[in-house]
């Protein structure tokens, strides 16, 4: 039994739960309130001086932080992560792209209009996020109009990882009829088998 | 001979050119002006599409982008990584942190103060970027003031990546000397055999 501390709507912790899921791993799932100051906590940042969720600590007693980090930690050894080489690293290139020039835009974007905050900081930032945003997908849009998957030969982790927000991303306000290889992309992660997404 | 397009200035051009040296790799250099749009062109976005440097490109023809990502490709098989498991894991759980809650704080105050861009918004995005990059380098303190390395068992990637920025975390307006560990450990990285740091 692996226990995931994390944040339900989180499309981050939302990538730790379906690597344990498609690995076989049953889940204890405990709810932090990030946005109520849980993740700094004293005892919280025992766990995880990073103090960022998602955490997932197995029976054994390990620890795994940083959400791309866990998919791979799972991953290793099954066709979830090609063994090392020219496939893995193509993966890596996904997964350093989705937390440096994706998820700061999208999820933030999604965070800015849930919490619907309206001041004009907001509002400008939010125009940042959809500016970078519409890059992220452009980008992604450019190997899908080619390819099924984001790697060869097959869905990897780097799909997992841009699944994560990509099918939310309409909550940050994109438009996803915009893109329609990515689109169908969406439709394909969906349908592979043991994908429960966000919803 | 492997040819980097990078900046000379950019910790995650100087990642790739490391690791490549350390690896044995002869370098051709090509800098590329980043500020200027260059990365923004049809010809470099053909190279790299997600329009950013490094970009390394091998004799065989290869292509690889994202500095972390080229980071675990040169390192592999290497002392620089440790094969798969706990502690490959570790090294990439820090290589995610730098990319998500380092580099966006300490190479974006950097970046503003090189160009000393004075108005308004640029003070606030300094300041945000000094809340951030404090907490990025007190993660590090808490793990250095216990440990030589920031993962088990010697230096690794993990070292070089977080390095990259921090030991010229000075010019993004951080005091080093109020971490003291953190600098004991910059100066343990200087001392590694065929490191040649940025300054």
């Amino acid at each position: 039994m692996a226990t995931v501390y994390g944040m339900t709507p989180s499309g981050n912790c939302w990538k730790a739960v379906q690597i344990l899921r498609l690995t076989g791993h049953p889940i204890r799932w405990v709810e932090v309130d990030t946005n109520g100051g849980e993740t700094r906590t004293p005892a919280f940042l025992h766990r995880n001086p990073m103090g960022k969720v998602p955490v997932v600590e197995t029976e054994d007693g390990n620890v795994f932080v940083e959400s791309n980090a866990i998919l791979a930690h799972f991953a290793e050894g099954t066709p979830w992560l090609p063994p090392p080489g020219l496939a893995r690293t193509r993966v890596f290139e996904w997964l350093f792209y989705e937390q440096y020039s994706h998820e700061p835009y999208i999820a933030v974007a999604r965070n800015i209009r849930a919490y619907l905050r309206t001041t004009k900081a907001e509002a400008e930032r939010l125009e940042r996020c959809r500016e970078g945003g519409e890059r992220a997908l452009g980008v992604m849009e450019e190997r899908l109009m080619r390819h099924d998957w984001l790697t060869e030969p097959g869905p990897t982790i780097a799909d997992l990882a841009l699944f994560a927000y990509t099918h939310v991303a309409d909550e940050g306000g994109f438009d996803l009829q915009r893109w329609p290889a990515l689109s169908a992309w969406i439709a394909r992660v969906r349908a592979l088998p043991g994908i429960v997404p966000l919803r």
